[in-house]
């Protein structure tokens, strides 16, 4: 895309009313903007970048066999009563409205009920067993403070996957693959190194859930990290008969702030007893499915790659998750230098690359600097008389500061 | 896709409260689900279908030039209460929520208002115009009484893009090329041929507005249409001189049902003067930016597919949208058949075809087949013990009819 057309524009001062280093970091670049407090939306930029963290996503759900499917926000009243949630004293962040007959109907904070009403239509044996179901779906939220930039909002996508199974043993299966899926999707946006699987307070049908925690001072969990296993404890599980459980010694173990990235969750059979959704087994007899739940939210994740990798006016993205995958920057108003820049530009988008080109003919080269280095893209080209004069073309790889005067052909042989 | 695993099962009986063919094919054939009047979940073979007319509407509006963002469904009172759109006076189809500080926030039925408002941070020049910015995001709209199916909804996606020019004129071309990107659209995804470009009444910007109405029983709204010319008049302005400002004759225009697919619309300085939208022309002037608005429904495009090429008990999608290429059926219990079947299966999906591949052993041919007419994909390849002693498999194209034995091989190459 050719930066002059951009529409967004980035800013020099953080806005007054956003604290967290995502908001500002993302607000200033113009990947998002605040719509009011908790409620985001999304700028060509950040909408590129959050597409990729839902298509990394979506291919290791798809990986397992997860059919995709789209829910609706809107929830008659009668499906959350089965389960004893739809009361605010119950679950205390619905969005609740009316219909012009005056019924009453709340907006989606999640989706076991609905999804396990639609599926007594459809599941009806062990035949039918087991099935992972996902969506990318807006939640809504009414939190009493919305806080933390994208980490903490009103409105947001979130990938919830529900996996039915038989039997806890079935269930076992299914959750340990998604564990796996999970580690290798926080691999893939850049936050591996530093994202832990973590022990949390379990429910009735076992006695731990497991989020993932990507270590940062932002923060607002405390957790306590094995280094060595790579898994941690989550502070509200810290407890000697615990830790005996899972064979780690207190001693090996280093506090840490860190951010709720991803959580799974057994289930077991509250929702499916709560809405009759169950199957036959082999013998024809009637046993309630076997649930697990499984979150992940786009944006949080894209706030938590800030929050890890950025610093107050930079960002360098995970190739993987870049709005881009190369910033080509012109400088200076040398006719041939811009013609060459266009000709780079050209040719690598024939070849699918995806390039911020940036064109403008009015920025000076701090400006454009200054742009780039908010926007993250991490390789950046640059194309100057100074360059040519040089042999070709600047190619900065941002992640460990590597500069090189290569010819255009080079950086392109590099880029496809 | 192999359909043993896809979760959704087809159904014999139509809904009993849900009247509207499109409705009634495509919960039978599991492609969604209603979850209350006016609101429908989309299960994995109509989110399929979805995505590629969304995918078709994408690419046509990149075409253009146009950005992808994506904005929020919360909205601030006081961006709409600016252009005296907050009032349920005047706009009758909000939904109304509130923070738990009691503040009173809706959930947008369009965003006109908070898009203008954004711009007003990233527009400030004549260099900056013309800007399409366009989206796929889910309106609410408190209807008084859903109907039609997917047709009429509480809770839908819209592609909504707004152009922003420096004035009529520059307006005017945008407008045009928006016309023929539409053109485009249904021609693509099957409805080229009864859709017809339609006169509407206009507002205090231009003389008209353009619908893009598709020809079919099921239509709500009358339209009046010139075959030859290709165009069509909305009753609401069937007047004598409309007809003479278009050049059209009353004795060439034959009364249709219809439904409203898509429209564009001038909405000149209106909610720029309100929000505060200028620029500064080459003069330095400051002049309020001209803007448009063009809307399609991908999911009410879906059921008028289904309105307009449905017959009750059997769908033929289009090409373009149906939910896979093919659908491979293996009948019978031949041994050597389904290892054909699922050896073609590999292969075409290897190639990255998109197959559904009927490998369901407890049901019968005729299931096999009532299922496959339900659910519409124009292509069918059969492979049976029969087929394979004929000389391969029966290749069925279910929009001419046309069957005939071919080779495995030579399957695969009509449909890589």
């Amino acid at each position: 895309m050719l930066q002059s057309k951009l529409f967004s524009k980035t800013r020099r001062e953080s806005p007054k009313d956003d604290v967290s280093k995502n908001a500002s970091i993302l607000i200033r670049a113009g990947f998002i903007n605040k719509e009011m407090a908790g409620v985001y939306s999304f700028l060509p930029l950040g909408l590129r970048t959050l597409n990729k963290i839902i298509q990394i996503i979506r291919e290791e759900m798809d990986a397992l066999g997860g059919q995709e499917l789209l829910m609706s926000a809107l929830q008659e009243k009668e499906t959350w009563e089965a389960s004893d949630r739809w009361d605010d004293d119950v679950v205390d962040v619905w969005f609740k409205t009316k219909l012009k007959n005056n019924t009453e109907i709340g907006l989606a904070t999640t989706h076991e009920e609905p999804l396990t009403k639609l599926l007594t239509e459809h599941i009806h044996s062990y035949r039918d067993l087991p099935t992972l179901v996902y969506q990318f779906q807006t939640k809504f939220r009414n939190e009493l403070r919305a806080k933390g930039g994208l980490l903490r909002t009103r409105e947001f996508i979130m990938k919830d996957l529900y996996s039915f199974c038989r039997d806890k043993e079935e269930h076992g299966k299914v959750y340990e693959s998604l564990k796996k899926a999970y580690v290798k999707i926080f691999e893939r946006v850049g936050l591996g190194d530093i994202t832990y699987l973590t022990f949390a307070s379990g429910g009735s049908f076992s006695p731990y859930s497991h989020e993932f925690q990507t270590v940062t001072l932002a923060g607002e969990d405390n957790i306590y990290v094995d280094e060595g296993k790579r898994i941690a404890v989550n502070a509200e599980v810290l407890k000697d008969e615990v830790l005996s459980d899972l064979g780690l010694k207190k001693e090996d173990l280093i506090p840490k702030k860190a951010i709720e990235v991803g959580n799974i969750f057994t289930l077991g059979t509250r929702f499916s007893e709560a809405l009759g959704l169950v199957y036959a087994d082999e013998a024809g007899v009637k046993k309630p499915v076997f649930m697990g739940s499984y979150g992940i939210g786009p944006a949080r994740l894209m706030g938590t790659i800030i929050e890890a990798l950025g610093s107050d006016n930079e960002m360098i993205w995970p190739e993987n998750v870049a709005p881009f995958r190369v910033h080509l920057i012109n400088l200076g108003n040398d006719k041939n230098a811009k013609e060459q820049t266009l000709k780079i530009y050209k040719t690598l988008t024939d070849k699918g690359v995806e390039v911020l080109c940036d064109d403008r003919d009015g920025a000076t080269a701090g400006e454009k600097f200054g742009d780039a280095d908010l926007i993250g893209i991490p390789l950046r080209v640059v194309v100057s008389e100074k360059s040519i004069s040089s042999g070709g073309v600047e190619f900065v790889d941002r992640r460990d500061g590597k500069v090189s005067i290569i010819s255009a052909k080079e950086a392109v042989e590099k880029l496809k």
